[in-house]
């Protein structure tokens, strides 16, 4: 990883006009309650609800103006299926969507609404592969993972870039680990951009690979994955991994009750919509004062996608 | 009412330092279903969560030296007995908060946090009216009144004030229909602000007090009034009454489904926690989407103080 402050501020610069600069809250009550002073970066107010946006922006803006033409393809069920379809549809650009047929119609109706051309396919990781491989093959489409891919993860990290601009007092940045784009970005920003400032990662127990991958040196995954924060649940891949094992200081692991009671104070106090596995960053304040006692914390609130029939209070 | 802007303006200027100047936020998806273009004022983000820290701080500022050390009173199991102990609490007043027995213990937890002392009694307004009176003999406290008092209503106007200096653009402002002091407030500072600019209430038709006591002339009440947006539930008083009568244009009134589907909507769509008292502006734009038809609506979201054990969804 290469990165210089000119870098950043250029991949901030090229997705701009297309993402909206989020806002940066704080909660008095909250920061009593955590012992130090946090900045909640809120990408639940980003278009499509969540930081996915940014990075899906970044990657298709890299394109040539001849693999735009051809569009882009990923398989994902979740919030990087809406981002990439609306970030695709700001440029013109064709969006393939591979979704397994098991995802729920709501999810699938999104995609649609923002322009993505959806192929089913069964739900084994193999079987979107290959599917997707096929577009790429029949239409010669560009696949863009959802996480493992450089421009993606430069893209996530302008949520943390536009952050630490606005707060260069900041000691640490936490953010939630799933699949790695997040912290990645968020490492490589924080540590371009502020020199006397740490970045930790934050993860459910219930699937802790990211955890387990810092302890061993390769790459983990989850055998289960039985958490509310359904956007942790997927496993880090060859590009982040390198970047989260050099630039994060920590990864610290919370129990489901902790996410549920940390996700129900962001909602009573701040009066904001999180989704689950944003409030895994404010457990693990909560769960570990001492480390963050006095400290000036930055906290990126991944995004607000919730199923309000499916609360967990 | 002989308000000028000036006096207005005045009334902002007293109770700044100890409000939040609250966001105003929109939606583009909102815009397009709804038809029109709506400014959010969110008092979700007010301190104690809802517009009645206005008026309670407006109050109590206009109380003589002497009056303020003995303390001023209400009686209240909603958001103004923790509003008047906030307010008072940042003056270093006593507050005296008469409140029903039956009142759940997290409200009077609430009041407690804010420094209020509670006095309970048995939940008819009669003996609420009789404690109130008691302690306002013995402690020489003033009472202030939730509603119906014009400096509390100037007090609830300045959310307007703030909204309508931002966008003097607007030809609408619409506001729940509770008490009266949101809407008279909301009436006086459109009508002296803005020449063109009308005054909407709304109102479940659960609770169509305000409805009917514009078509009757007189006061109305409601003799039941099951509606989930319990801040709407009282009645109007005789100083609000007149404000109301001659610079309210209408009041709207919306069905609990249509309530309950707008509070999803900004819960979706905006990713704010609103009360359902919040959502019934907006349910009404929606019910009468003629009346709003491309016009520029600035909307006042009430609050955000929700159970999330009891949502509705």
């Amino acid at each position: 990883m290469n990165s210089s402050k000119e870098e950043l501020l250029k991949v901030l610069e090229t997705i701009a006009p297309f993402i909206h600069k989020t806002p940066v809250l704080s909660s008095r009550l909250i920061n009593e309650m955590a012992g130090c002073e946090i900045q909640f970066k809120c990408e639940n107010f980003q278009k499509m609800g969540a930081f996915k946006m940014r990075g899906a922006m970044y990657a298709i803006s890299q394109l040539s103006e001849e693999k735009k033409k051809k569009g882009v393809v990923t398989h994902s069920s979740g919030n990087f299926a809406q981002a990439l379809s609306l970030a695709a549809k700001s440029l013109d650009v064709p969006a393939y969507i591979v979704m397994p047929d098991s995802a729920p119609e709501v999810k699938k109706a999104a995609v649609r609404t923002y322009g993505g051309e959806i192929t089913e396919c069964p739900s084994t990781l193999q079987d979107r592969e290959t599917t997707a491989k096929k577009i790429v093959e029949d239409k010669g489409a560009s696949f863009i993972h959802p996480s493992n891919d450089l421009n993606v993860i430069l893209g996530q990290g302008t949520a943390a870039t536009e952050l630490l601009l606005d707060h260069p007092e900041l000691d640490i940045v936490i953010c939630p680990v799933g699949g790695g784009g997040l912290i990645a970005g968020t490492a490589i920003a924080t540590h371009v951009l502020l020199q006397n400032c740490s970045c930790i990662g934050a993860e459910p127990l219930a699937a802790d690979d990211a955890w387990r991958s810092l302890q061993s040196g390769k790459i983990e995954s989850n055998s289960s994955a039985l958490t509310i924060a359904d956007g942790l649940k997927t496993m880090l891949g060859d590009v982040n991994f390198p970047i989260i094992r050099d630039h994060v200081q920590e990864i610290i692991r919370v129990s489901e009750e902790e996410i549920i009671a940390a996700m129900r104070l962001i909602w009573e106090r701040m009066k904001i919509v999180v989704e689950a596995s944003s409030a895994v960053a404010l457990a693990a304040i909560l769960q570990q004062k001492n480390k963050f006692s006095n400290k000036k914390v930055g906290l990126i609130i991944s995004g607000g996608n919730v199923d309000l029939n499916s609360l967990p209070f």
